[in-house]
């Protein structure tokens, strides 16, 4: 049996936590099991390379930042060897390099594009446990690369689908995935169990535990993948292909403040105008989220989507300067508003689950303002101020179909 | 025209002096010419990273201590190249393993076997100024090195040697060699030009500016070789094959304080008694400096010999045990003593090199315990109490002598 492990920051941040996670790394080492350890750089490091960076250069070139960024995750695998090797195992790090790690060429939101097996496995039958630096890859001019936001977890699943590992573990600061935000829903609930497309909606959706490229990489790969606390011995999450439970209508739910809205009002009701406005967008890197298009007054529709709040700005100025080509009558925007979603693979065939969403607003007294659904979510638009009020509603509602 | 730079810890300690090195970069490529520029790890990144490794491992595998500490230099050239280009130069960082800088296995003490110049050569030719990873190698196990002490004097030195450069400039925080240490000898000269040997003989000595493996590596290609300080315009010391200048009788002199003294008395007088004292000590690696023999009373005859202060323990106890065998009488020690070295090509053909030095100890009313020449040096073991005295004395008798 081969297991993957990945440790984030802030469980190796510091001696005291590095010796947790290396007696974790020694247990299941003790199981007899084949493990190779994914680490991130501990705690800080990366944030604080980056404001070494920025003092000696306002605008360092990429290339030297991914250079400098990847000593964090060398210096973490280096220590939790020896950490390892304190207990009496057998441990080696390898970097990017040494393992044969290739990616694209972006620096600093590079693919992971192969990874060669060879150095692991041959340290593998030495009987080492592999520590292996998360977040980098080696272009094909060899140099070296980071993977962006998420990019340790990535690794972890890379290489669990590169060595055929039976397990990928994500190690973190929490139980593992949880029906809702537990600041902000005291009722949330760990999930023991959910399929990959489920954990690819909650994460869009705001839940952050784990990065959606890991997770798409795990589906397509059909990696098993179980979020879990280094800090305590609760089982986590386990992410899977298809989780077949008679009563699980829901998943998780999911809140996302970090929303604005912008309406197009007045656009010429003529074919192409919802292409034009999203293409320019699209060439402005705008990132859209929901998208609504409604029937307006007198020959014309109305479209409203959502961005990221630091993206409404540059957002207006752009629908704003392309006026002559949109042909629209005003805009309306807001930022005080919230997304709160509901996901879960059991609504597919259920279409009980959205009324069941919209009477727990209604018992809450809260205002819809947008909805959107997928197959297996819904999205409402709220009040940002009424928004942590909602989602407990909504949740003690779902209270009963939960698989947690 | 090609110049290998070198910058030392100190050199590249915080964004400051960081930027004053970049600085000091610039102005050379102003100049036209290649420019390949070694680093070290900034100010005290390799000792902190120590103590953070023996805090998770009080004994650390060494392959992964390696691992550990060439980050500290990895961090160095990426930070240098922001620089940089923040001043308008192209410029790129590379580490052992993207240069190929092929080292022997030995952990913590590796020696550089083989410089692969085709990455440099081709950043060289886009007109980029390359920094490269000094202190460290990679091994045929594709595995990271440490060179030891004054590795990244080394690798600045192969470098220049493998890249036929024609000059290679260690800057770092003192004007150059000195005639003697100036925090003792407030008289004390920058010297102008010093041959490969006399500065081996002084760096041995304890002048401690160029660590030993490289100015013999220098020695061997014949590179020209300037020590010069980062934070001045001074022009430094050039170390070259050989320094002909008539007046100059002596380079310089050093004073090493970490001595001790060891006399095995009595030994019996017949062959191969210090050969087995000798390979005794070898076999258990201790390092044995000066050597004198006399002879003693009634068949016997006197061995007295210096180490370094932190191994007089062990050596008395190995001798003790050994006794058996070398057949002594008893032993005496000491380490409340210095030895004060004259290091002159010049005195080669010059006998009176020796009497000046002792009149000078004579005025200064110093006595000497022993006496050890060389060809190019002088050695005295004196009371290290007197010490400071003695070295001012003597300098100033060889005032008008220098090279300075």
């Amino acid at each position: 049996m081969l297991i993957v492990q990945k440790y984030g920051g802030s469980s190796v941040a510091g001696a005291a936590r590095m010796s947790n996670a290396a007696q974790r790394v020694a247990e299941t080492r003790r199981t007899g099991c084949g493990l190779v350890v994914v680490l991130s750089a501990q705690g800080d490091t990366t944030d604080d390379l980056i404001a070494k960076a920025l003092e000696i250069n306002p605008k360092p070139p990429k290339r030297e930042l991914d250079m400098l960024l990847s000593t964090g995750e060398q210096q973490s695998v280096a220590l939790m060897s020896m950490a390892v090797h304190r207990l009496g195992f057998n441990a080696i790090s390898l970097n990017a390099m040494q393992v044969g790690m290739t990616s694209s060429s972006t620096y600093g939101n590079a693919r992971i594009k192969h990874i060669n097996t060879e150095r692991i496995n041959a340290e593998l039958e030495r009987n080492n446990i592999v520590f292996v630096t998360g977040f980098q890859g080696v272009n094909r001019s060899n140099d070296i690369t980071t993977l962006g936001r998420g990019g340790s977890d990535t690794t972890a699943v890379a290489l669990a689908a590169a060595l055929n590992a039976d397990l990928c573990e994500i190690y973190t600061d929490v139980d593992g995935i949880f029906t809702a935000d537990p600041r902000i829903v005291p009722t949330a609930r760990k999930i023991n169990a959910i399929s990959y497309d489920e954990m690819l909606e909650l994460a869009s959706l705001g839940a952050k535990v784990l990065h959606n490229r890991s997770v798409e990489l795990a589906k397509k790969y059909n990696v098993n993948l179980v979020v879990r606390s280094s800090l305590t011995r609760n089982e986590g999450t386990l992410i899977k292909e298809e989780v077949k439970l008679e009563k699980t209508l829901v998943s998780g739910l999911a809140l996302d403040k970090d929303v604005a809205r912008i309406s197009v009002v007045g656009i010429k009701d003529e074919p192409g105008m919802a292409f034009k406005l999203f293409s320019i967008l699209a060439n402005e890197k705008i990132c859209v989220d929901i998208i609504l298009q409604s029937i307006g007054r007198q020959n014309t529709k109305d479209i409203t989507f959502t961005v990221e709040r630091s993206l409404l700005d540059d957002t207006i100025k752009i629908i704003e300067r392309n006026k002559d080509i949109l042909l629209y009558d005003h805009l309306s925007f807001g930022d005080q508003i919230a997304k709160l979603s509901v996901v879960g693979a059991g609504m597919l065939n259920n279409p009980g689950v959205a009324s069941i969403m919209f009477e727990a607003l209604f018992d809450a007294g809260v205002n819809i303002h947008m909805i959107s659904t997928s197959e297996i979510k819904i999205s409402v638009l709220i009040d940002e101020r009424s928004a942590d009020k909602a989602i407990n509603y909504v949740h003690d509602k779902f209270a009963d179909y939960f698989n947690a």
